[in-house]
């Protein structure tokens, strides 16, 4: 069965880039609602990015507002990282943080070297970490490295003098995922980067705290905004929830976290909410899905004006359903992982100005 | 078995880029003798490319005319598509294709990044082309898709702001090809480019219409050329050489269009012989070969300045003893394809002027 | 087991790119104990490298200095390759060598395409090398590969009109990894370079020249520093150490060339000692390891200012506790594999100046 006919409507002329339906008049809100302060970023120059929790509330505003600046921007005006080589190591596959970092890094005018699976590169497979990071030194100026493995983010670091990024350490941390979901969340609500704000919101996270990389990070990160929060609510049937001092950490940082297993009771009274179905088990054991009854749909009891967010790709925990309705914010959370990412990489590389 | 010695003729300094043996000045010939008309190519501005059928003659001349004048030129004088990054996407294994597309863009100046094969791209496996294209919105500022399925390149397209150029969509066409095995006919006869043209060319094609997307493209695409071509020969042993409709189609636009089997009997009547043997089979089943009794070498009964036209890679049914033959088109077909590609981006992305 | 604190002396801001522990200052060095003759490198623009035979010493000397050139200088000034695109075919898997003539590429501004396995192309599997070669004409500047078959090098070759560089042909050679040992013994030792050397350095080759690519290559280039050389000591068990007529090309050249299978008897004896332990064994058959009795570690009996080579990545035989001991000039080797590159591509494509 081959095509012989051509549907017109699919190939006229595409607009001018469009105004996305959700989200894309917010960058300047959050401009208009906060002060540039970019003093407070100085502190990321030349650092290596591993956890959530090198970042205070002030350096997330600030990120964001750099990144808000970007995505209001047409047109990049510079290319600061004219022959800067990004070394693209994605050990674990990826497609979006991949494409997201590395478009990140080209828009900024920088150039790109990828290693991908070690089991593909022959000789080298036996080659430790440190030894791989002493090569880079000398082959590029910065790293980003996923791989499934916790711990070899810290060891290659042991070896590099460039700064590294953390996109993904196995069952861990994937603090540069928080930060997308951290600006998407400040894009909606610019109040929650003030120091008095004025907005208390409920933010409920479908997912196990214990076992996916991208809640862990992201509760962290939220703690920095523990002011503006009025609770966070983990929705999960999961035995244990949470790994060993994490809730313990949380709670001390000021969030005040409730846990559920009824999804459909909570979602009335939720003004955001996060869902994620996929957690990387880690040791390049691939990954397993979780909660996978909790499902978000058109039909969900959600408030008339709660976003919904997801890091994506998604399976059938997020339907298509919601995607032409006003809950949908996980379009504009993906696009602005581009923005976010731009800004982390030009305070690092200190580009910024 | 080590080498010891070296040839040293094989070491000798290479000349200056030297005049390829066959249809290296041929651009000029083309830019003469015909007119500029770039307002036609004023609506390829941000549309998506997907198939032969969007491209009157006006277009295909003028996009020819813009790849002469970047064929000519000996280096590149202008970097239009600084900070502009194309999304690679090759879900169906590709060289020469992908190559030429790269070539092309980072001749124009532009970064890249690429996409394989989904099954390698864990998660991501199961995400929907709505979703992957929804994300490239963000990411890159054009894709170039190859996808062994007929429809994927629609679907991604129902989710792209941005651009798209098909690449091949399993068996259904091939548009581009087609743009460079044109662009090799109108360098080789400029008079097929002209209103009142003074040729009346026999074309044979040697290959399977209902079943080789090279060939489907590139017969719509001369149909446009129709008061030039005094005939198109089909040569094929198929049973069922067109699918349903497609000869209907080429009749209705005034092309005339006739099957034989017999190779040999029909070759010394050809001015310009184009010959395939491989047909996608679709759906990620591979390729097959159809058609492989009929070969071309230096002892086929080919007119004396009869040009062979073949979009590589070749297998046995290209003899190589035909290379060094002034029947050899192949070889500047397939350097022009990066020309065309170029001149197709520029167009796109208005980019010439 | 999920990390729950960060170790902040990981996170502490990096310095600005260190002095390295070995080798940093030696560019300068060398730069002082040499001339500059630029005009003996003219005879490489536009040439193919293939082979370490195809230099001589005073070629070699001038691309140690233009790389202690780039290697002295904290920031690139200049992007000559702008524009210019490199055709990076590593059919063999190999991370090392290709981030390193990418990353001196992209130093250089170029941008680059990649091919990796053909077996992973699909069509174009059968593809023969010259067809690939004539492609490669239009659609990039400068092609590097490597392959497994010692004869691909050469067959591609033949329908190369740009320049080719031979980055691991199989068994036979791997002259820009001997380039890289070449510019680090230079460092080391800058009177190496000079007419009426004053020195008459003792250097220990771990491995086998029959079977060793990189060994093979370092070899012939040793071979114009013979003046510089007392001698050079192959240190191996196996039964054939070298190839047919090898020995006697070396011998002839000038080198002065003994074999032990001693390791220890005669390490108190070297000034330098090069040690390798992999063999490519050839036409995709994958690598062996060859030697493996013979191990370097800081227990070994080295002259206290020895220095240690390898072309990395290592196995057993070099053992980590000589990373942090002056022996250790691998890592600065490593590093100089960037800049010798650069200062080849440079040459080729004739952008020093």
């Amino acid at each position: 069965m081959v095509k012989t006919t051509l549907d017109p409507a699919l190939l006229k002329p595409l607009d001018e880039p469009s105004l996305d339906r959700m989200g894309y008049e917010r960058p300047r809100a959050l401009l208009d609602a906060t002060d540039e302060d970019l003093a407070s970023l100085l502190d990321l120059v030349n650092r290596p990015v591993v956890s959530a929790r090198q970042f205070d509330k002030a350096q997330l505003v600030q990120l964001c507002r750099v990144a808000a600046r970007y995505e209001t921007k047409r047109q990049n005006v510079s290319q600061p990282l004219t022959g800067r080589i990004l070394v693209s190591a994605f050990y674990e596959p990826s497609t979006r943080t991949r494409l997201s970092f590395e478009s990140a890094w080209h828009r900024l005018g920088g150039d790109m070297m990828s290693i991908t699976d070690p089991s593909s590169t022959g000789i080298a497979k036996g080659e430790s970490l440190f030894d791989v990071g002493e090569m880079l030194n000398a082959y590029g100026d910065l790293v980003v490295l996923r791989d499934s493995h916790e711990s070899h983010v810290y060891e290659m670091m042991k070896a590099l003098r460039i700064p590294i990024v953390n996109a993904g350490n196995g069952l861990d941390e994937h603090p540069t995922q928080a930060m997308a979901d951290i600006y998407a969340l400040l894009k909606w609500q610019p109040e929650l980067a003030m120091s008095a704000p004025g907005c208390r919101v409920h933010i409920g996270v479908i997912g196990v705290p214990a076992r996916m990389r991208t809640v862990r990070s992201l509760l962290i990160m939220l703690a920095q905004f523990a002011a503006g929060i009025a609770k966070v609510t983990v929705i999960t049937d999961a035995d244990a929830p949470f790994s060993e001092g994490q809730l313990a950490e949380l709670l001390a940082a000021g969030l005040k976290v409730e846990v559920t297993d009824a999804l459909d009771a909570v979602l009335p009274e939720l003004d955001a909410v996060y869902i994620n179905a996929i957690a990387w088990t880690g040791e390049g054991k691939g990954y397993e899905e979780l909660g996978v009854r909790y499902r978000l749909s058109a039909d969900s009891p959600l408030k008339p004006d709660a976003i919904v967010l997801h890091p994506l790709a998604r399976g059938a925990e997020l339907d298509v359903s919601l995607d032409d309705t006003p809950h949908n914010w996980y379009f504009a959370q993906a696009r602005g992982a581009v923005f976010i990412r731009m800004a982390l990489l030009s305070a690092i590389l200190k580009t910024f100005s």
